[in-house]
């Protein structure tokens, strides 16, 4: 038996965020200081560090559990499986359903049981749970999803990753140009097919690491509000995921039995173009090589990093041939790789 | 090989909340009309129904994480292995951390990087991450753990189920004295003991019952206010799980191979003592058996429904010697059941 990925399906949100739409904004420091320089400048900054020109926002009528659901529905479609013979629904957010008109994060129902409710599926041995992991949620929701199956509980699982952080930045915080909304899905099955999920690895840094990613303040001190925002500490995470997903990527490469020449694509998590290529040219150089060009297809220019759902929206657009000089055919070794809050990381090596 | 729990932990939160504390209270209809009570007949009438005679919420400094930690923490201790040996750590929840100044729910990073951060474990092979699956939680935490130990990817696990809902409630709304406050946790290892896990079901009704707990507006139509609050409607959900759990538990019960005279005891989730009496009394009625004596341990009456907490709470009471007339001893089969918001249900049949 091997466990494969038999639909795949995303939801771009319609509203596109340009950077310059950030020009008008009040940029300020972390400590409330004003930034030295005028706002032209400093997206301009941010572009050629990050790689991101436009992030795509969800419409204010949609949330979470909607986008997810857009997503699952083409994933469905595409499997051609029945929605009924589902055993899972999974779905990795962070903040559950946040309304554009609230600052309140609505986790309850769960995601998964708004979905399964959208979704109109009947079923009641179809369980729907959402998984909190951070960035690397729906990696880790389709080793979760592996588990069951390998554990004799499950035959087929929709693996769902969808966010919407535009509801939760802090206008003043230039990381802010960085978060995107989105949804991703695939469907997972028990198959006699060759290839699937061949190994996997994660991890989680929490002794000094936990609060990289948290929630904080505004950048204005002047704004007294009884509100956070998603905030991060760039710099050391830039440093955390440099010294250790290279490792990670590698570990799981080397229990799979594939070696360095096999690997035709890595589908690295998008949260920053520079952070990725430096990541990927790491673990290339763990095995003396270059990292080959068009090795890992990149995303982030267009639609930013919308956490949970760019891997699979990225893996998505790929298969339908919407990722330009980037194709993935039958028996490619792929590896999927992630890094976020928590801090989590995770990597699949998975053939086609 | 087997899979049991080795060592439990709980923590009952400092603050006693009496029902006479609700006297004060303007309580209202869900439309917003008055209720044509005194307060103390409602409390009264509360009482009659839910068993209910106090509940305990969490200091204002501690967070549901906090509590987690601390129930963690004994569990740990109580089984005696090395925490840095811990393969998993998975944490049940609602809401996050809601601090108790904030009407925001925090969950970034996960409830579980913060416990394994609070715990002081540095192994980052040890991965932790949290479960949102209504009051049921925490045993589909205990199923999501027997399944990576089937899978071969965990050999101990540390599950959790904490909640602090008293940061959640309308003060205007009769179903504000449901909730509480509390933490609970079991290790769960692979061993070569006899027992354990033997079978488990869970299920999602989603179709219709997706939103019979949910995020709803205060009671007092004259508060303009941005904040939801944790609402249900009670008369659906008594009728739904009175159709659905005693079924749940059966057919768990029945592919265990075990009989209803070989149950010791059913720790079944504590939302509302009339409900859960005519739950387990219909479940006996399946096997045309009348509920035996002492048969549902009860911890309601001075807990109150600490939702994920409330089973892993009792099951460590009751293991400690701290419910009078209950004891659960090796070789007992036990069945652990809940139903909550999703709507979902799970049961396991386990033996000490």
């Amino acid at each position: 038996m091997n466990i494969k990925i038999t639909g795949t399906g995303s939801y771009i949100p319609a509203n596109v965020e340009k950077n310059e739409d950030f020009h008008n904004h009040e940029f300020l420091n972390s400590d409330g200081s004003s930034i030295n320089a005028p706002n032209e400048v400093i997206v301009k900054k941010f572009k050629a560090i990050t790689g991101i020109g436009e992030r795509r926002y969800a419409k204010n009528h949609l949330n979470t559990s909607d986008i997810a659901s857009f997503a699952a529905e083409k994933a469905i479609e595409n499997s051609n499986i029945n929605r009924e013979d589902l055993d899972y629904i999974i779905v990795a957010h962070n903040y559950g359903d946040v309304r554009h008109d609230s600052i309140q994060s609505d986790t309850v129902p769960s995601i998964a049981s708004r979905v399964k409710h959208l979704l109109r599926i009947k079923n009641p041995k179809c369980v729907g749970y959402d998984l909190l992991f951070g960035c690397p949620g729906w990696i880790q929701g389709l080793i979760q999803a592996d588990a069951f199956i390998k554990a004799g509980i499950a035959k087929k699982c929709l693996v769902i990753g969808a966010e919407t952080l535009s509801r939760l930045i802090d206008p003043y915080d230039r990381d802010s140009m960085i978060y995107s909304d989105g949804a991703g899905a695939v469907i997972l099955e028990a198959t006699n097919d060759e290839g699937g999920i061949i190994t996997h690895n994660s991890a989680t840094f929490a002794l000094d690491e936990a609060h990289f990613i948290h929630f904080g303040k505004t950048n204005n001190p002047e704004i007294n509000e009884d509100r956070r925002y998603i905030k991060m500490y760039g710099r050391k995470i830039y440093e955390f995921a440099l010294t250790n997903v290279p490792l990670a990527m590698k570990s799981c490469l080397d229990k799979s039995g594939f070696g360095i020449a096999d690997v035709k694509k890595v589908l690295i998590h998008q949260a920053n173009e520079k952070m990725d290529e430096a990541i990927v040219k790491r673990f290339y150089k763990l095995y003396k090589m270059e990292m080959p060009e068009n090795i890992m297809p990149m995303s982030i220019g267009k639609l930013g990093n919308s956490s949970v759902a760019t891997i699979p929206t990225l893996y998505d657009m790929i298969l339908n041939g919407d990722m330009e000089h980037q194709e993935i055919n039958k028996g490619d070794v792929i590896l999927f790789a992630s890094v976020g809050a928590g801090m989590n990381i995770n990597a699949i090596v998975y053939k086609q």
